[in-house]
């Protein structure tokens, strides 16, 4: 190849490639979150990373829908790259309902694709962690939902965390309760002004909230000002709350299961550095939700955002079948949470270093590669020098942090012996027996 | 929603769901991979599913440049799905070069996409797991290569296997010295038609062969001949090979090269139900290869076709830097080995079954969820009830195949006690101590 037919070698924007230090820590998130997910009985499952566009459209709200990547295939079939992991998962569910055994407990772990403006901590690209379980509307399964997001992030480096839970159907008996005669349509705006509380402040929320027709700007206060006063523990008064919502009796069932919810998911994390949080502000945007809400963020890293959320819903398929399933679940952004432990400092992966074995004469290739397989069958990770002259294995043994190098040339395989140097201290032992080097870096 | 507004629940043609069964058997795959590959020193990369289209395209020869997937994105840049690991893994070496220790040991497992027919085992979705060594031309890297593939597959329930391994530059030496006064342009289509040998048989090859201008048809006959006929151990004769090419220097040390590599990586691999089998006439189409060549075939499902490929190459990145990086690696068709596994009924997984515990009534949920995070903290997968009735919770324990049913009421919360049934046997047990309920299902 001549210079000038080579070409730069470049990513696309908002795209990561992933050396190996970085993925080995990734790799290791996704393996905590799956051991912990089997702990708790959900099952894992895959989906195309390619849909029809009409699965995906018109699901995510008009924003997303113009980020998704959508294109013509080569049947002329109108397809998209999925943009997360819930549309698919409903038309999954709706082919194989018959498949499955409900309460379905699901997680997926995937990436998704996004043609959004880029910033710290999000890309085009992003794997999710979804876990969902299907069929079942019980305290139960909210409280296993809350409780294994918990315990995921409790067994990753991140630092302490909140999880801030509210609940969309008693935030909506306050609205309707505070706000005054709002007409059905005018829930939406002033749920999605809530949920800009904690970015835009009380005195904006006021503004956004009393300009919705019907609304009334005292109702509008005192409902702010249950939203944003807390009881001693940092909680929304639930008193307060009970207070205003006395004698709706739906309302009064909800507010008695997310108590039951609450004192489970906070009896099940005793010990774990996460903190779980009443907060009906949280309202999870538009969405779907009708029952309890979260987000997660963590102490460390304030500014990534939530890095895990989620939520209740009445019925997850109901666009492709008449069964009404509904469901409780949540996603973990692996590639926040992956930008956020970058950012303290904590992308860790525990991938043991390689035993080096350095090959001093073409002689005692064969008798090298003996060794390196019999280390990697007493599960010891092993490398040999594939490269001319000692000097540069040694380099690279260096370079690649091995902490003992095992050195054999002509003699050595002749005698079946090795010579072994610590990388650390620089000591060096020589004719030591062969049938001794597993027990030898072992003790 | 209403009826008429729903759509169909539908998949793309080519494109697979896995159900969780499935998918537990190839996660089991994927993490036998990765073990083994860690065990040998190869690190974990990442790179994203959209390049450039100008990264992708002409890399894969005129038929996958029109099965690639490639569209036009929000900043009008022209971009294309990856159609195999190899060619974004070339930009990702020449992208950072500078950040990596050669010779580099990789390992990437990822999704790529090629709008190809589907047929049995192929898809248009399908996973690539490849192991790469970077930056060493040597018979230690060929080993390793073989080697750890060897490993890997002798790890997976896919039965006996055959490694064919090859030497293109043996096999071009012996092209030009028995087909006669071919020029260089013809030894191409040489190559594509021996690599049809197998399939198409002697004869074929032989009209295929005797039809390239300048070929002879007795050094044809003579070449098949050679190709085709083995010694007592199933390999291509490497003393009928040798004296073919006596006297040719350059032949003379890739032959001594070859032995060396095919000696050490059957010594290391014995005991394995794995076998190595020199065979020459493996050419791997066109392609980019220098070295050895190597094909993958399981016994036990021959129809499948190959299931890990590979060999070595010269010159890695020359499209993207000046750096010359000769490399040897190959792949494993994840998809296809699983077709393979499904096809032998091997497609085994050994997630541990959950303990169940039903929630007799309301007042012991609480203490429900206490007994199951006390499992799950002591790695004992668990499983809690999320349907009223507890004859649905039983039956839907029966359906996930549970051990064990562990099942609680209020005068149990009250007690601290549980009752259990060994789903089996049927055998039921009431008023144990909860406290020893760890120790009661270690038993």
């Amino acid at each position: 190849m001549t210079k000038k037919d080579r070409i730069q070698a470049a990513r696309l924007k908002g795209f990561r490639d992933y050396l190996p230090q970085l993925m080995a820590a990734r790799l290791e998130i996704m393996d905590t979150i799956r051991r912990e997910a089997a702990l708790a009985g959900f099952q894992t499952i895959g989906t195309p990373a390619l849909e029809y566009a009409t699965t995906l459209l018109g699901q995510g709200g008009d924003e997303t829908d113009k980020q998704v990547y959508r294109f013509t295939d080569h049947g002329d079939r109108d397809v998209a790259l999925r943009f997360d992991l819930t549309v698919p998962f409903a038309r999954f569910v709706a082919e194989h309902q018959n498949e499955l055994s409900f309460p379905f407990k699901k997680l997926q772990i995937g990436d998704v694709w996004r043609g959004e403006n880029t910033q710290k901590g999000r890309y085009r690209e992003f794997c999710q962690c979804d876990l969902d379980i299907i069929g079942a509307d019980s305290a139960a399964a909210d409280i296993e939902i809350l409780a294994t997001f918990q315990r995921i992030l409790a067994s990753i480096p991140c630092g302490p965390f909140t999880q801030a839970v509210g609940q969309r159907r008693l935030l909506s008996a306050l609205i309707r309760k505070l706000l005054g005669g709002l007409d059905e349509g005018a829930e939406t705006p002033a749920l999605i002004a809530i949920d800009k509380l904690a970015k835009i402040g009380p005195d904006n929320v006021h503004k956004l909230l009393t300009a919705i027709p019907g609304s009334d700007s005292g109702g509008a206060r005192a409902l702010i000002e249950l939203l944003v006063s807390k009881d001693s523990q940092g909680d929304t008064d639930m008193h307060i709350v009970a207070g205003e919502l006395a004698g709706d009796e739906s309302s009064e069932r909800e507010l008695k299961r997310l108590q039951v919810v609450l004192d489970a998911v906070r009896a099940s994390t005793v010990g774990s550095h996460g903190q779980v949080r009443l907060d009906l502000s949280v309202a999870r945007g538009l969405g779907y939700y009708t029952g309890i809400v979260f987000e997660t963020t963590l102490a460390g890293a304030p500014g990534i955002g939530s890095i895990s959320s989620g939520g209740r819903y009445n019925d997850l398929a109901g666009r492709f079948t008449s069964r009404e399933l509904p469901g409780v679940g949540g996603s973990i952004g692996l590639d926040r949470l992956l930008a956020a432990l970058e950012e303290m400092g904590q992308v860790t992966s525990s991938v043991a270093k390689p035993i080096f074995i350095a090959v001093a004469t073409d002689d005692a290739l064969s008798y090298a590669c003996e060794l390196v397989q019999t280390l990697r069958r007493a599960d010891i990770a092993a490398d040999i020098g594939m490269v001319p002259k000692l000097g540069n294995q040694f380099k690279h043994a260096d370079r690649l942090g091995c902490s003992f190098v095992v050195t054999v040339g002509g003699s050595e395989a002749a005698a079946r012996t090795y010579a072994i140097k610590d990388m650390q201290t620089g000591h060096e032992e020589r004719d030591l027996p062969a049938a001794g080097l597993v027990a030898r870096l072992r003790s």
